[in-house]
């Protein structure tokens, strides 16, 4: 019998080749430039137009990522990686997730993989104590935890369990009827405005609430806001917080916030993203105060807790709810295990059915490092970002544009914005570095975001040179040229 | 300073052990019970109730993964697995997932590495091409495509893009009012009821169209539930049709639905979760016939091409309805590529913002098995399949329950259907094989699905075998006994 299958032994001889191929990458990653530079279409211009009839080999297709695929490569795992949000991941996650590929199992029900579904149980009630989190969220409560594919899925998944405990589960059956309210602060993530859209709500019916001057939610105008849509004859439902906006890392008031929820019965989701992980640390737990109000909370290993992208966890004060809006039982995929009531069946957690075992990698750096190492790495990256932040306080040309009170530094040139875009696209197009920006109350702002796990201070430090020394080499550019500009 | 960090040359060592383990693993796997045996909450019990404050080894974490974890897996990729629809894998496609993991990363943007969109859309031309896909889906057209986590969410998509089209984008604004109406039939997979509540469509929205003899789409009653609803102020808007439906592998009538979605301006999308897979094969692209009145497509590679889960491929004849529907650009996210107009984003084809580069181990699947190995599996496992229908056809004491016209027999003991519902109980719960079960006009139903990577006609005899033995071995219990019965 004819067979393409890949060989057992030709598996062995590919997969180690394959580590020894990561493990040198790593080794190396700093010489690459960290932004990618290649121009758009430069990749597929130079891939087959149709694919190929015949058997190719490991060795060619391996010459292909090395000499097109890596051009065009924007290195999020370099430690001189500083933009958006981190993605950062480790060792032991990238054998957990192997782990994972291999076994090849498909967690929709507990009974097509009762392990899938109990490690990830277990593991979400372990974060839930090291994030000491209320009780209630976890398994061994009303509450519990699933793995969501990101903090967006995540906003949908609680938007609409909030859309349903409103309106008594009718939204489901009857559909939206324009008239639901959702509330956000004007730095909450674009993922809430989205699963808006996705859900129904609509636009129009999400009111951003403006922030104090440390950029957080003001709940003076939240309250307000809510009084003015109920006496619109509207119904407020939900209302996102956010621990670490992706803008400047500003933290709103929880409690405050929690309060206003209660009061009048809105749905309270927490987005900690990213910042999230620091509440592992004791010192730095204050920046979930609050979180007892919530009726979900999210957060993305994925980001800045050494696993490897997709991973956020999402817990819920009350599990029925989520279920209730989610489940769908159709007869094909009806079991005994399912109809005891006894097990969690996943798929009824989130949008998809479909699910991979993706607690394994989450298990798998818990384990390797421990709490206690883990704390420490977050804490490096704490201390590191603070000195940094020290840095822009002393410097006579640049300044900070946000309080830092954690890994991300917003800062700016003096010389204003077209000068402070001007710095950011040279320095990223030499791939020396790579960082990005936002924009602060009309201030053009840098960030830096210190978070990938093998930077160092060293990295940092270099970091903050190649910044000095291009606004200088700018500065001149500007005054031998001005016209030019 | 300290360091938690899994060393080079550690990861080198542990990494080569996996990749001895998951051989090993596809060596015995045969071994194993199919379907796990463990009961709910056994594997729970056996894990700490705390995480460990201090870092443990790789020795002993696998472990507990050999302990533990194994004999709570179901083993989707044993050769034995014939229940649902299968989520098979490959030794070029875990190496291609590997490389994913270990380059980490996101993908969300086209400036966060090219190479993760260009490969993906190259590569997703190549499949349109061995598809015999309408240009119009190509994006060399105004059309396109993007790999999504599984069906579910395509289908999500293509409700959302179809609600804003019919709608002139003004329920992402408004929200939605009640009253649009979708369509599917009674065998549509749940996703597209989960989609509908989700989207705020409202269930009672949903029409469930009648089926034929075949279990497909009667298209008389699709038009006279347009017609009906049209005539109630209700609006059209979306139908989904099915090649292949989870129960039993019907094909609805692609062309004839597509005529009326035109006639009636809705958005037409084709689920080919599986089958879609068995058109790479000239013979039997019969199937999409009509593929070319449809506004979306999607179908799996992760069920039944040898690409790890998740990898769906969603396919759109006018990307700019979805870009239109899904984006959203905050500051933050803004770059030169993007503001170009020349790149796609694919964050904007989708629910999530994160993506990591699934592309990889699609296109080492493609390139391993080149276009004529995919054709020569698939052509075995459907004709395995047909060969099972043969014996069931010539059997006694078994009986077809509908047409099998792919990889999926669907079938009877002629006892009954509390004898069928014992005799699949009793036969997973011995774990030599995993089949499982739907419900076709009140007639309890066993499902084989003939798809996994290394599932040969040895396999499937076997399981033949074990039925026939099984049914016989049942009859006896119930003729000695009857009265426990």
């Amino acid at each position: 019998m004819k067979n393409y299958h890949m060989s057992p032994e030709e598996f062995r001889k590919q997969g180690k080749q394959m580590i020894d191929w990561i493990a040198d990458y790593y080794d190396t990653i700093e010489k690459y430039p960290v932004l990618s530079q290649v121009k758009p279409g430069e990749i597929k211009d130079q891939l087959p137009a149709t694919a190929p009839m015949e058997s190719e080999s490991m060795e060619q297709i391996m010459s292909d990522v090395n000499s097109i695929i890596m051009p065009g490569i924007t290195h999020w795992q370099s430690p001189d990686f500083f933009a958006y949000f981190p993605a950062n991941t480790s060792g032991p996650s990238i054998l957990g997730d192997l782990l994972s590929s291999g076994l090849g199992v498909q967690g929709m029900l507990w009974a097509t993989s009762p392990s899938c579904t109990e490690l990830e149980t277990r593991v979400l009630d372990w974060l839930a104590d090291i994030l000491q989190l209320p009780e209630k969220f976890k398994s061994t409560s009303a509450g519990g935890a699933v793995i969501q594919d990101t903090a967006s899925s995540a906003a949908l998944s609680a938007l609409l369990a909030a859309r349903e405990r409103k309106t008594n589960y009718e939204s489901n059956e009857a559909g939206c009827m324009g008239n639901l309210v959702a509330y956000v602060s004007s730095q909450t993530h674009s993922s809430v405005e989205k699963a808006v859209k996705i859900a129904g709500i609509g636009k129009n019916n999400l009111r951003l609430i403006g922030v104090d001057e440390n950029l957080a939610m003001r709940t003076d105008l939240l309250e307000a806001a809510i009084q003015n849509d109920l006496k619109a004859g509207l119904i407020p439902f939900f209302v996102c917080a956010t621990v670490g906006t992706t803008s400047t890392n500003a933290i709103d008031p929880l409690a405050e916030i929690g309060e206003i929820s209660q009061k009048y019965q809105l749905w309270m989701h927490i987005d900690a993203a990213m910042s999230g992980t620091a509440a592992i640390c004791p010192e730095y737990r204050f920046i979930l105060n609050g979180v007892e109000y919530a009726d979900s909370f999210s957060f993305n290993p994925h980001k800045w807790m050494f696993t490897n992208f997709d991973c956020n966890c999402f817990f819920v004060a009350d599990r029925s709810v989520l279920i209730k809006t989610l489940s769908i039982l159709p007869e094909y995929l009806k079991n005994q295990a399912t109809e005891s009531g006894s097990v969690f069946d996943y798929r009824d957690w989130h949008i998809q059915l479909g699910r991979r075992f993706r607690s394994l990698k989450l298990w798998f750096v818990i384990r390797h490092y421990g709490v206690n190492g883990l704390r420490y790495h977050i804490q490096e990256h704490i201390r590191i970002a603070q000195q940094f932040a020290g840095w822009i306080r002393e410097s006579a040309d640049f300044k900070l544009i946000a309080p830092a009170p954690l890994n991300l530094v917003c800062f700016a040139h003096r010389n204003g914005n077209e000068f402070n875009r001007k710095l950011l696209e040279l320095i990223n197009s030499r791939g020396k570095m790579y960082f990005t920006h936002t924009v602060i109350r009309d201030q053009f702002t840098l960030r830096m975001c210190i978070a990938q796990t093998n930077t160092t201070l060293e990295h940092v430090s270099k970091a903050w040179q190649t910044i000095q020394e291009t606004a200088k080499e700018l500065e001149n550019m500007f005054n031998n040229n001005p016209k030019s500009e």
